[in-house]
């Protein structure tokens, strides 16, 4: 790789793994080891995230991050119930049907916000609307926050703690969607709890893929009333869905490997760094404007058509995301990750 | 590992990734690629699998074996259909419902057999008896069927091709949980097609774990009728269920390291040859007997109840299985697998 | 009842069963029959179906229009699909989740109408922009249309043919909601080919319930290349969900009553005359306006506060529907039925 | 029917409704009614079935017998779970998978029996081989009962009590699929209370449409843990699956005329009485034997088959049933309803 500039923003997920969980993998490869997650890396795993988030909860690693989503999901709302979350939500956009398949049926209900963060009235006007539908509506039961949002932006902890209190109030676990927490927190530069269990998060899809493992994630259930009850059973919807390794070690050592150092806040620092430097390079550029502010890895750009053109002629890989009427160029996503360096990212301003 | 016996016959589960496979994951390790599927190690394992095979056919990499046979059945029956097994199939006894979970509620009609082959003409009555059930029944709408068998013994291409036409003039698919092909083809000596779509598979579940992998299976639909059917959409059921992963290469790579020469078929004629030299010397232990032919890597005895205890003491891992009465001692299975050596087994039956 | 005033606007299915489906109940409890709809009523009805549509059709009767809905339904999209509806269709509002039920969890996407009505330029992006999603998104595979529309509006049969011809190119079935065909029939005043197959309605649950039955809906399947594939296995359907009668002759004798004659359409009629008397007068009533065109027997009207509040007082039974921001007074819902009489209707609008 | 010889012995549920539920239907057809349960005729019924039982009960009334079950088994076990039936169970053998359906793909699980009255041997062995399974199997988290059985025969309350203590010790809620109690409970002559709740158990199928009625179950969730607990967001489940009927009261009334006296009960004498000079009737026929004692309203028998031959070409009407090996003839099943008479079966007899 040495001196080739990097041309792939399009994701986070096309990176190759990194070095520290491709070294964690040989190295639990010797000899052999109990099957289905009695294994010491997975032991290993579950305290370690409890010195982490400096609280006793319980981790289930699995594959992926829509596995670990719907499978919380699952754990929280009936099949006749829905799920409340933004209408960025990956689970909302992205997951294709799978958190309808693991929960039987329950329904998504979304909410519009300006910038992927659920807004708290909005929120109180859609349980109240709810409740007035009886029996002919879709309960919600549950509500599902993502951090960092799929806009790049991350909610303060203050703004999780006020709408988990909400979906408290009425008896709704609260999940959230950590696929991209790591970037949340290098950006808040607060502890993991603050933002999670402290604020009144139950359950958590601890997201590792995006951010050097190779196709890791983990369902943490805190020690809440509502966590401790969604986790009953947890490990047979695992078996049941077909997610359970049984040669879990070499999914355990993954996300070990990030979280037993502050590597995994490391990797996710770079990336942040990378979406900082492209975007001040990005609004800097005339014509160009950022519609969220970029406080995560993913950087939204709204440039001129032919600005985008040049830019994919160059060979740089990123998406072009729905224009939403009004603005005035081509919305793209940009995304960064770990190994993005510095000349990658002036690389692709200088062919602005 | 030099020189320490191993003395886990738990199951083949519990070994460690294969050499090449391991060198295959960092040999993957370089850059970025696609995701979700579209990397070349994708490509090529399709392209070597369709060699391997003789034939045209699509692949689907996935990640466990209960996720393989659990996605294929649900290509295959509609939710208010039924699967026929043997009773002792892995579907039937050892997913966790996932067969159910996948397939919407599919039932699973299982046949007693002598040996976990099943026989024709159980098959052909139980299709009778289906029908006559009429709408208040499960209609039976495909054949499961397992190779080698859960009791170690192997079908002969024949005995599947005539099972697949009863099938098959009952408008019914053919799936082939082939968790452990490989060593039924070690046995068999014959060309993957024989046992397979040339003996009316339409869709097989190619197993890679338990022979070396550490976590990979793929789906494989073969160009039959029923197989191009079943294969439409299919990448949406396996994002549906959260088994796509966004790094796919690290999947496909496994397989691909295993296939692209015969490492697999010599990786199961390891496992299989320490199975008969463990199932010679066990057989020769008065007091116990093999109730069925050993013709895997997976070994069936009963042995007196001191014996067992003897082998437990000493540290032997492998499972007490359910002895049906009347058999005279434990009945125990015991696993080998592409590591096990002539000295881990000769110290077990030392043991004895 | 004779004398009295009738204050019941809340719904038409509060209303008794109308004198002649209660006669066909009586004449139909004579000896035994055979069971699970092999009776002669149950033929009878679909004989008589198909001389009232003039084709060829398949029909299955069932108790709740919420079964019809969600059965057609599920006979139409795969467990990973979408069905498209406009926001306010019954199946998206008012079936407590029964479509995700007996789907498996397709996803239901709505589009927003000025008036119940879809827009054929949204649907067309709609698609579009679902195709975009790609792996990821759930795929629309289903339109479904409500006749007559939940506010009360009715499509011109062009302009189902319009959305009907876009869903076709799409390779989408179309399912017609039509709980109240029968008023839109009364107001269309055409035959009833010509809002359903000629239209390209390939799946229609004929509403009986409102229309003066006990609880009996009708799922018809058109002889269409997509009717005629959805109705493979139907009647496995309807058992599998608890819904098939074995005693069905007293569920097709009465759908059989109301079209075996005209009466199904003259009861659409004096409803929507009741309807036409109600909006009229409300119209005229200072302060108050109605949102949309009363075309079937669904009047909504904005009313003032302290009017609402009269009519409530004065016994009056109706629902006060949920005010979008913007209308002056509050929207409430008043629904005519088969036995509202002028007097009634005349009551009410005495009472303003 | 005056004089004519009824001939159809195939199932309870070809009869007609018998008269009072007739006449309850007309009597309730009388102005409107609150829709979906919040009528008198259901508040009425909850109060008479709590006195029938004499304790504080909950009742969900809904069409058919398959819905019933179907949606209270949904209410007690986990989709990952299993239920545990006698293999003659009607949930296990002619509900066309609805228990799947409607309880997600839980797992039926089914213990063989002489008479279909479940052994607590077995039953307590089945446990224990159950648990052996651990997160590989579907866990057994409900038994259910049939009362009577489908072989005809009835559980002394006693023995319903120690099969629903073992389930209880294993945190089991029961199940009682009581399509034909009130036959059973005119052969035992005991209080309903008996052999329900004060056997333990905690959720009832209470049918009547089998007894009389048009198309009306109940389910009845007595007041026990498992039953509070199960019964919550009943309703929900009842409309998510399309039973909620809107017209609710026409589906109480139909219970409501059989339990406010004793007719139900007088109805299912009728039928038991019938079924007994059947069976001693058959009894006596040289070559035949009726394998099971006849102690509801179903009765069966072996004979020779050109008895059966010639029984059919009288034109009576009755089931060749599934004739297991070893019975020498062909094993029928014959049905009695409340409205068999003597003369009815007397024809019978004089055409073997």
């Amino acid at each position: 790789m040495t001196g080739a500039i990097r041309k792939n923003f399009a994701s986070d997920n096309i990176a190759p793994i990194c070095p520290e969980v491709m070294q964690a993998l040989q190295d639990a490869n010797a000899g052999s080891a109990p099957a289905y997650g009695n294994d010491p890396w997975t032991e290993a795993l579950t305290t370690q995230l409890q010195s982490v988030f400096n609280t006793p909860l319980t981790a289930f690693p699995v594959t992926t991050g829509t596995a670990s989503n719907s499978l919380a999901l699952s754990a929280l709302v009936p099949p006749y119930g829905a799920v409340i979350s933004d209408e960025t939500a990956h689970i909302a956009t992205d997951e294709g049907g799978a958190p309808e398949f693991f929960t039987h049926g329950a329904r998504l209900l979304t909410l519009p916000s300006d910038d992927g963060r659920m807004n708290p009235d909005a929120f109180t006007d859609a349980i109240a609307r709810n409740r007035d539908g009886g029996i002919h509506s879709s309960p919600i039961r549950a509500l599902s926050l993502t951090q960092a949002t799929e806009w790049g932006t991350v909610y303060h902890p203050e703004a999780i703690g006020e709408l988990a209190a909400i979906a408290h109030e009425n008896d709704m676990p609260v999940h959230l969607d950590g696929a991209r927490l790591a970037n949340a927190l290098a950006h808040l530069n607060c502890h993991p709890a603050e933002t999670t269990w402290q604020a009144g998060i139950d359950v958590l899809t601890f997201g590792a893929t995006k951010n050097g493992a190779m196709a890791a994630e983990a369902v943490l259930f805190f020690d809440t009333p509502h966590g401790n009850r969604a986790k009953t059973d947890f490990q047979r919807r695992i078996k049941r869905s077909g997610h359970l390794w049984s040669k879990q070690r070499y999914l355990s050592a993954q996300i070990l490997a990030l979280v037993k150092t502050d590597l995994w806040l490391e990797n996710a620092r770079k990336a942040n760094h990378a979406a900082q430097r492209l975007a001040h390079g990005l609004a800097r550029h005339p014509g160009g404007h950022l519609p969220f502010e970029t406080q995560s890895n993913e950087v939204f750009a709204v440039l001129p058509e032919p600005v985008v053109e040049r830019l994919e002629q160059a060979g740089f890989l990123f998406y072009r995301w729905y224009t939403p009427p009004g603005m005035n160029g081509i919305l793209i996503r940009l995304v960064t990750c770990y190994e993005t360096e510095d000349a990658d990212v002036d690389a692709l301003l200088a062919a602005l």
